[in-house]
């Protein structure tokens, strides 16, 4: 099941809106498939695993890291296919919350005479999975915030510059987060000040994740860096009902997808309904990076799951730039807390990664 | 000679203006006698592993962190004892660079027909010596300034609530490393705000280092914990010219070291004189607890040896307060810069642990 696991990540980021799922059939304790979920969610790990094993699948073990599916989607369900290739026993580590399966998988399964055995691996499954189940659970992605800056947590000097406070070996820990998330999203500031291109660079990397960028009323570059590569990287714009319809038309003719979302008490656009959007549209990972004021909004509204730091042994003082902005805590116990998950050295800078708790299975 | 180091950190803390030696006498394999300098610098570690050693030093192995010393102060030199003894050889780790010494202990020994081995684990005797060699080299101790704070950068919410940010191993972590340092310092302004006690808790600890404030005129509390503790645990102020003559005659007679010190450019205390009046009383190392306004002029004057990050994992926003003052940095490349040591979890929170540079040894 660890295997499982392992093959399910690497369709993580380019395979939702299904889950990156893992597969291995295990014949007299040789290796005789593995699959996991391809690149655009088909075909999922089962189908890839039981095509390599062939006739050996007869009589296999299958080690799945989620519930195979049950439902006809544009592929015949998944527990059919096991069923049809006659393994032996079915290896699960979590069921799918997913209503078209949520037990329906492992039913027929069982109704077919396989034995199915639940609940191996579930608390790594649980981790692996979190952005999926977050989506079924939830109805959102989950949702890691990066922050980067000095020793004294400023992002840049008084007078703006930031390039560079943390050095390659960070900035390539990004590029690969990146590529592990289905959606890299920004706060309108960001987009303005530094057009970025949000793209997964040097990793030899064909797949792009989702760019994602808010602004209420679309007031962004247009002839920059981000709208001329709208056509190489989905551009993905979330906008307040109050956005130009002019602007909206130009970028959508750049081939960028404009969603509207409402705005919250604040006039702002809602953090909430942001991730509400792209979980609606089958996102279930997204890594935001800023900036202050969005990220400070992100964590103010309780969604951001993951915090990644990355500290450089350099020191602003206190004109630098803050790393986030104004959150309205005036309480120690008013403050978001995280749990520590790791930390170690990164090139020269520290990397540290929180989590705010659990997702917690529903009762 | 690993042990020898290790031994010796036994006195660090506690042992200054005297460095803390470590000294190990080995004899056909067996370990005959061990030492470290004594709480007040004496008596010397070699003196200690002798007398423990008796007879069985004659023809020992003498592993020694630091050259034995060559002078008479207030105990004969420790050379002379080792060749007394009739020991069959001496290993010492690094020569030390008192001028009253400085390669005249291991001449000495030399004389009397015993061979002296020089340089054995010199690198890491560097770093235990660091403090002393860095009085003696630079004519200041080695400063450590620590910074505890949320993963934005903040040690307050805008309400001034700071208790408790970080958790009770982090702060137990604090007090470990005031006892491994000669004295603690902070500025004026926490001095004011706070009243610390500054002192070592919880550790079982009867020695406690040298309390240090510094405060250009002595605009301090009087009559709170900082002034009753006076008698207890050494308290010492490093004021300027123009501390009014009756405050300093009131804290003398509470038990306090009044100190003068010049000020610098922008008429604030010079940090670098601070340094080297510290220096002169003999204190070797310095662990400077901020706060803000004071670490970031330490920062400023290049002299802050080593960095202490405690980081929580908790947001406090931009309002908060910011954990070092201003700078007057406004381009990246004149920002100071650490090397890092270490980072880990402690707790809830991590640690890190940064470097300014190895201290050069004089050419
Ligand atoms: N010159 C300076 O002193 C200074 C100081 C700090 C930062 N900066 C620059 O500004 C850049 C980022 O600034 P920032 O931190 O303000 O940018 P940001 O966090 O990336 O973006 C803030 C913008 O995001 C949009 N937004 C949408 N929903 C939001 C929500 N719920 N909460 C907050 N914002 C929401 C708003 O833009 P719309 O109005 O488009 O909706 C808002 O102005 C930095 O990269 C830096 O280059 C400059
Ligand atoms: N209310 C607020 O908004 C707010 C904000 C931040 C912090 N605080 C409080 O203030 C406390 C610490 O403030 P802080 O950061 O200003 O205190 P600090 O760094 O501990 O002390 C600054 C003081 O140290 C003295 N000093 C001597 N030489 C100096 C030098 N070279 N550079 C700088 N200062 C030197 C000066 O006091 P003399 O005049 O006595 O020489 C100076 O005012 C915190 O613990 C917190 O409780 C309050």
């Amino acid at each position: 099941m660890a295997l499982a696991l392992a093959l399910g990540q690497r369709g993580q980021g380019r395979c939702w809106p299904n889950p990156a799922v893992g597969c291995v059939l295990v014949q007299s304790e040789r290796i005789v498939g593995r699959g996991w979920t391809q690149p655009g969610g088909r075909p999922h790990a089962e189908t890839v695993a039981l095509a390599q094993a062939g006739q050996a699948a007869e009589g296999a073990t299958a080690f799945v890291s989620l519930e195979p599916c049950a439902h006809h989607g544009k592929t015949p369900p998944c527990c059919d296919a096991l069923v049809a290739a006659r393994v032996g026993r079915v290896v699960i580590a979590l069921r799918d919350p997913d209503p078209r399966v949520d037990g329906g998988g492992v039913a027929r399964i069982r109704a077919a005479g396989i034995p199915v055995t639940e609940g191996v691996c579930a608390a790594e499954a649980e981790i692996a999975h979190f952005g999926f189940l977050s989506r079924q659970r939830r109805g959102r992605p989950a949702l890691t915030l990066k922050l980067a800056g000095s020793f004294d947590g400023r992002i840049a000097t008084a007078s703006g510059e930031s390039r560079w406070i943390t050095g390659p070996a960070a900035r390539r820990h990004v590029h690969a987060l990146r590529a592990r998330h289905d959606a890299v999203m920004v706060g309108g500031g960001t987009a303005r000040a530094d057009d970025p291109s949000l793209t997964v660079r040097d990793l030899g990397m064909a797949h792009q994740p989702v760019r994602v960028i808010v602004s209420r009323r679309l007031d962004l570059p247009e002839d920059g860096v981000m709208a001329r590569g709208a056509g190489t990287a989905p551009l993905w714009l979330l906008h307040g009902p109050d956005a130009p319809a002019d602007r909206i038309a130009r970028w959508q003719n750049r081939g960028a997808r404009c969603m509207v979302v409402q705005p919250g008490a604040d006039r702002q656009i809602d953090p909430a309904a942001c991730l509400a959007a792209l979980g609606a549209a089958g996102i279930n990972s997204v890594f935001c990076e800023g900036g202050g004021a969005f990220g400070a909004s992100l964590l103010a509204a309780g969604v951001v799951d993951d915090l990644i730091g990355y500290t450089a042994g350099l020191i602003l003082g206190a004109e630098g730039w803050p790393g986030l902005g104004a959150m309205g805590i005036s309480a120690l116990n008013q403050a978001p807390r995280f749990a520590l998950v790791e930390t170690r050295a990164l090139g020269d800078d520290i990397l540290h990664h929180w989590r705010r708790r659990a997702l917690s299975a529903p009762t």
